[in-house]
């Protein structure tokens, strides 16, 4: 039973039908086949605003190129403490960027506010002698399972531009955020001026496509170059596009994170005085008690430990395909 | 009639089902899964060799990882005048050594010999005021469409040795070499002192996998942080690895690549006076007649143009699975 | 009445009498000249061991090329939240490193301890998913104007030999140190595993020359190379060595620092209770009452604010050349 | 009898005259002291132009800042393939612009042509698979000792404006230009479309100061963060601002320049044939005949070996100071 990553999960039938599709016969290398070419359209009507979509092999890579876009060496980026490109991709960022600094903000739940990075910067003098703040990262769904609300971006989008920063946000989950808030994809970037979203699929039934969809058109010639320079241009990107088309088709994204989101929903309410913070996608962050994480994996169930070692925090993760059965036990055995 | 590129091949029905078969179930994230866990294996016993296997999403990832692993940013790569990681890589070996510079050196048919590399690094002192060379980058099969024998990589190896350079080869076409030479893949690559291999599986019929090949244990710890770091780390490695190893099994790398030399050699009969290079790959590089490629592509061939502007010179790539009536119907165009 | 800086300070005559003496004449180029050939020995027999001595332009520089040498573009630094390398250098080491990550470690006063790098890393787990922590680095004298005591740095040199780290000392105010310690400079570099110390000369009376004096002989190649890349290595290399030597010939580096310690003593002893911080060398953090940095400026007095804006707080240095009526007119309006 | 280079030259007496003025009293830190502040108008007014003046510590240093503001990761310098930038500097210009490309061309006698940069760009196709073109380095004097005139110049410039490049100048020994073409030193920069100078003045008598100057309003911001990063932002700004303004004032450059101009003429009347170039700096290269070097160094005379080994060529500097009996001692030794 197995709780530790969407990661995890499977490639979904609709995705994998489409790669079996692409896969025979005849087309143009890099980005010139008919899959590849279809992706600007339709991500654009999904969204509702035109964009650029470049797919990626991995979320990491998406983050690093876009913040590379954004940011100079000299440059730094504002993002939560624990955010993903901080804590978990082994300096990408600062590789792709050429050592631009990350600059940590804290804010509850994983969810930064204004205020929060006005706190966190009050003794950034941006002389000569430090780095220039040049964009902000934000993750939605955040690290800690949480979800901006549209008018929380609309306020943290407000700040970026009246300090001139840019706007990045990681959308590893970004699915499970739409699909929990009911929006329409376009109220919570390109409204709120995200210029850059990297949009997750993998984790959400996809195999080894991400992409960045990039709302800002100056950033674009830069970007190619860079996913180029990157090692991220794949010379048959029919098999990223057909992936990404997919995943769009029919509402299959939403469809896929609705159905993880539940589950996390259904657990949430078993895991009571245990959860750390609200679950609003696909992850539970509990505070178990002492012995329970032992007891729990001797009864099957596989999940991280979280946060300091010997905390007896753990994080739980749903995803699309995680059986209704495996849920219920782990509801069970929390309740 | 598409003769561009093998970029333009299909997904092999081997590589397309080892695909659907992993794709259902839960796995391991990461390099967790059954799959990735039997690559060192498996590569290793078809080399002949303890190796450990790093799947990526590109060749130019593959060639860039492998240098930055062996070459400071204050270090140099020899290699060929028209070697792929100088020339169509949009300097991804210069992005990810911090800055190391490609020394370039000439020789005929895209292969280089000792001789070549010394005349010219004759003015290259190596005191402190200039990059020091740390490694030799060959590419087999050549960009020329060419085949280094055992020999003379062994000269080449024991060339690098005896200087204190690390060895790289980049096999974006490396089968097309393995069949055409008839060799035992060792007999090429770390019996002649190769450190790292670009294992090429996407032209032969791949999908969306290349590997690193790493015959140097001292440098496994690096290239897997800086793999991780590149964001060539698919959080489902389980599809990279089932692709390699679906390519290695019965043979089916070195049969795709037959096919292709084979349509090859066909061709070069035909073509005649119009060679510009040996044909020993799956490649032709043609000098056409005046008029020529406009007529050829009036029939419906499709190639790229090559070497300078107004040349009439050619780039004809037979795949895997190009139709053997194409290569018929070129072979009499061509006649 | 200068208390903004020790930058401010006027280079000392002994200095300037060697700058003098080694302008007319000719010599030969880069490091080749007397003065240049005799570093080495000259700083080897101040510190009782064996060293290699870089000369470089700033203390950024010595900093950052210490640090690119410890540590790779996938590593990591611990250091104090408030130290230079992190706060000051534009994000210098981030650059010479190529993206390393700064770790930032809590201690009081400036000073780290191995509970407070512990308590920092806690949720560092170190996988392949994270940056690979290499060094530490120590500020003698710290950024907060106190003073590592010789068993201090013992322990957090074991910390760091037990944990594989380099250790780097930043010692912009190094001589303002040994003054205040009054121990054998080696008792706190070498003897306590110090691998390279930025060894600061300008603050102190120089004019445009800090020096990497090199413990660990293993990374004087890696130096040499990253300094000319680094534009770093003066082609009239007998201007910065003529200034580091007449700083040591006479203990004029610790004459320099003594006087401008005592300064700081002096004052220390008028500040009573506004003091945030041990007075330990030559700078002293304050928390001003209300109004009082206004009066202060209003009496002719120069010093930085400090901390977070509004906080009241300012840091005032003394120099090895403050004159001792304007530390008079100073200690007199705070007492 | 010294020939090796320029950089053993001595400083020259109005440069040490000026530190030593500057040496001892108080003044602002960085770039706030009152010389420094006074480099823009000074430089303006001898360019006739308005212009930003950065101080360095090496031509090294100035060469590759002013490369990486004009050029990202993904582009690249054409460059002449005896360029100071390709051959003797460490990859500084790979370092400080993060990777980007010197793609080189040739030209008689180290002078480039537009003929001579579209000859060596003729494969260039410059799509995404291949580094992005963004800057024209020329070497004024040249690194064979002559000297672009203002038209060739201002053809290269045009070519430069005409293809969207920047155009940068290393004027190493720009003052032996100036002073061998008698021009306004704005005639062979702004005014061909230079957009940032690399001035050198430690060569030709000074002690420790280069200086970016920067005609592109665009740049400068650009440059004094990547300055800083670089550690090339001096504490004691005023050090280096002085030696600037010494040279600048009576002429002081171009009278040192015109003496060491005037004996490389001496010197080239007595080569006769074995000239390979034609002196028109500071500098001979010459194409001894076999015994010669060795019987030259013999006499006393310090020179360089210069191309491949065993070629008998050689170089020899003339400097400011050159002892006029040396020279007329290596004239008869010549003739």
């Amino acid at each position: 039973m197995n709780f530790l990553s969407d990661n995890s999960a499977a490639a979904c039938p609709e995705v994998l039908a489409a790669v079996a599709r692409a896969g025979p016969g005849t087309s143009a290398g890099y980005d010139g086949d008919d899959w590849s070419r279809q992706l600007d359209a339709v991500f654009g009507n999904v969204f509702g605003k035109p964009c650029t979509v470049l797919p990626v092999s991995t979320g990491t890579a998406a983050n690093a190129l876009a913040l590379a876009a954004m940011v100079p060496g000299y440059g730094a980026v504002v993002c939560h403490e624990e955010a993903h490109i901080h804590v978990d991709e082994c300096g990408a960022p600062e590789f792709f960027t050429g050592g631009a600094k990350l600059l940590l903000a804290r804010g509850e739940a994983g969810r930064l506010t204004p205020e929060g990075i006005t706190a966190a910067l009050a003794s950034h003098r941006g002389d000569v002698h430090q780095v220039q703040i040049k964009a902000l990262s934000l993750t939605q769904a955040t690290e800690c399972g949480t979800v901006y609300a549209p008018d929380a971006l609309a306020a943290l989008g407000e700040h970026a531009r009246a300090k001139g920063w840019r706007l990045h946000m990681d959308g590893a989950r970004f699915a499970n955020a739409v699909a929990k808030l009911g929006c329409h994809p376009g109220d919570i970037t390109w409204r709120v001026g995200v210029d850059v979203l990297s949009f997750g699929a993998i984790k959400n039934g996809g195999l080894s496509a991400e992409a960045l969809v990039v709302f800002a058109p100056e950033l674009v010639d830069e970007l190619r170059f860079r996913r180029k320079r990157a090692g991220q241009m794949p010379s048959k990107g029919r098999f990223q596009a057909t992936q990404l088309l997919a995943m769009l088709a029919d509402d299959v994204w939403l469809r896929n994170a609705g159905r993880a989101n539940a589950g996390a929903a259904r657990l949430a309410a078993a895991a009571g005085n245990r959860l750390m913070h609200p679950v609003e996608a696909n992850a539970l962050f509990l505070k178990l008690r002492p012995g329970e994480p032992e007891r729990l994996r001797a009864q099957g169930f596989g999940f991280y430990d979280w946060g300091d070692a010997g905390s007896n925090e753990a994080r739980f993760v749903i995803a699309w395909d995680t059986p209704e059965a495996d849920i219920a036990a782990l509801a069970a055995a929390l309740a």
